[in-house]
């Protein structure tokens, strides 16, 4: 099809490749897919408590990777690690809409300082780097059409949103002004295998997949019915490969997106594919009313468009491998 | 006219208003009109060295209001500051593209984290205070359609537009959802008395008045055809004024604008009103293309039609105002 240039990823053979989160939900599985792609990589990761950072994440290719235990806000240390990379997948940063207005000041610095940080990082160092960056559909806030597509206004409900697209649009900047490679994925609700299972405040889809199988009854606030446009992480590791494979992608914002689904629906898939389990409806917490986001579906057809990405686990099967995974491994996570 | 609710400005009598950036250029101008209003008038200035704040901005009213030397980033100076404010008009901030890609941490310290000091300060000891944030054109980033309104995307050519978008939306998020009325002016390009003088980093026009007054060719970049929507600190202070009194103005953002009108005839008009002066066209210099916004205009049709508000102080007329000060007062500016 000549209206999509699809990378090719025999690209990662032999590249170094940078991988900050690294050690968390996204970025541990995106370093085992690079790892299996033939890249040299290098996972940078604070490992700060409730972040999701786990070395059990990438235990099957800790003897290929280079790991290296650090806080991105530190700009020494990024200074160095840029170095002789030719990517880097900069996932690190924080999603939790609670803890960025409970304690905003820590969310500005690993949203905003880190990615400043990096960035500076890469125009001294390493001005030929190419980056994608993790954002996030919390930076549209409510969506005011669905589905949103990158020209819906960005109103976010929480500081969280509002320091995203500040990190976000440094990288654009810094691409437009002083030429580093940058492009960044807005995702959607992510749910898969190597998510941190201790709390909810980085995502409802995974905290469900943790009551189903701990036999609690889920409560699902006011009708169950708001949409999230929920992929799986197999899915995201895909959009990041093929983003940093691609020449056409540098200076772009893209939705990534999969299955528009209720949350209702969703943990009913869940009880069905996991075979027991049970939820009810609650009210509405007030303190939750003003930063609920309401409905989201994203409109992804620009990066297909770019680059031929589609999400492609379906839903009871992406399910399925989550369970699994956490059934196999649950004492590392629980 | 019932489209419109002009503000009582008697509504300032004895109320306490805080100026943040207050011994700076229009914080200075706001402080002595809100002195004439009879406010009692708190200015907080860091006067952090080129950052515009003057002692002799406010010698007029120096008896008059209470100045308090300080840092907004410091979360504590501000805890006490707010306390028994009714209004506070936030003006604290950086402006300048340069410096902020020289130094982007210091501009996202006092962009962002002083923004956020204060809106946490006044969620913890005044939520009933309002607050108008002064905002600034260099959100939009390049125009991509004249005149701009509000509605524009918001795509930053420097840090400091980035982190004053960061900065304005924790407003309007406080706002959304802590009820701490606050709104957002977004100013275009400002001349008048009681700017700095001393280097062209914040602003371009009074730099050209200065260059003016000293017998200095004025070089314009490129065709010197690049249209500014330039307005008199006075009608900027007016906006501010109006925006406090008003009831219809929360949450929301506005821009303000003035004449719009190339560099080239702001300069002529400049030499004309003056008497004398000079200037020539020279080459883009290589470095500032990237952060050249090109041509701007205000859209300013939100905040007519919602408090009445509109430019009134002529082209020429604010210039000669602005000559006037500076030949007066000019041992303290040079």
């Amino acid at each position: 099809m000549d209206f999509q240039t699809t990378p090719d990823l025999n690209f990662y053979k032999g590249k170094n490749i940078l991988v900050t989160g690294g050690l968390g939900f996204i970025g541990s599985a995106l370093s085992i897919k690079l790892v299996e792609l033939g890249a040299n990589v290098t996972i940078v990761d604070s490992l700060m408590p409730d972040y999701g950072g786990n070395m059990f994440n990438i235990d099957s290719v800790k003897d290929k990777v280079k790991i290296n235990i650090s806080d991105v806000r530190d700009r020494f240390s990024s200074n160095f690690l840029v170095k002789n990379q030719d990517v880097m997948f900069n996932l690190a940063g924080t999603l939790s809409h609670v803890d960025s207005m409970t304690d905003p000041f820590t969310d500005l610095e690993i949203n905003c300082v880190s990615q400043l940080s990096l960035l500076e990082a890469c125009r001294k160092n390493n001005p030929a780097i190419k980056i994608i960056f993790a954002g996030t559909r919390n930076q549209y806030g409510k969506a005011q059409y669905l589905p949103v597509d990158e020209r819906h206004p960005l109103e976010p409900t929480d500081v969280n949103g509002i320091n995203c697209n500040a990190g976000e649009y440094y990288h654009i900047l810094y691409n437009n002004v002083y030429g580093i490679k940058s492009c960044s994925l807005r995702l959607s609700n992510t749910y898969g295998p190597r998510h941190q299972m201790k709390h909810s405040r980085q995502g409802v889809l995974n905290w469900f997949v943790r009551q189903i199988m701990d036999g609690q009854k889920i409560e699902l606030y006011g009708t169950g019915a708001q949409i999230r446009d929920v992929h799986h992480v197999d899915d995201v590791v895909n959009a990041f490969i093929m983003s940093g494979a691609s020449d056409n992608v540098w200076g772009q914002v893209y939705n990534t997106g999969g299955t528009p689904v209720s949350l209702k629906d969703f943990v009913e898939a869940g009880i069905k594919v996991y075979g027991k389990g049970s939820y009810k409806i609650i009210p509405f917490p007030e303190d939750r009313k003003p930063i609920e986001i309401g409905d989201y579906i994203a409109d992804f057809f620009k990066i297909y468009r770019t680059i031929g990405w589609e999400p492609k686990v379906g839903l009871e099967e992406g399910l399925k491998n989550t369970f699994d995974y956490y059934k196999k491994n649950k004492k590392f996570y629980w």
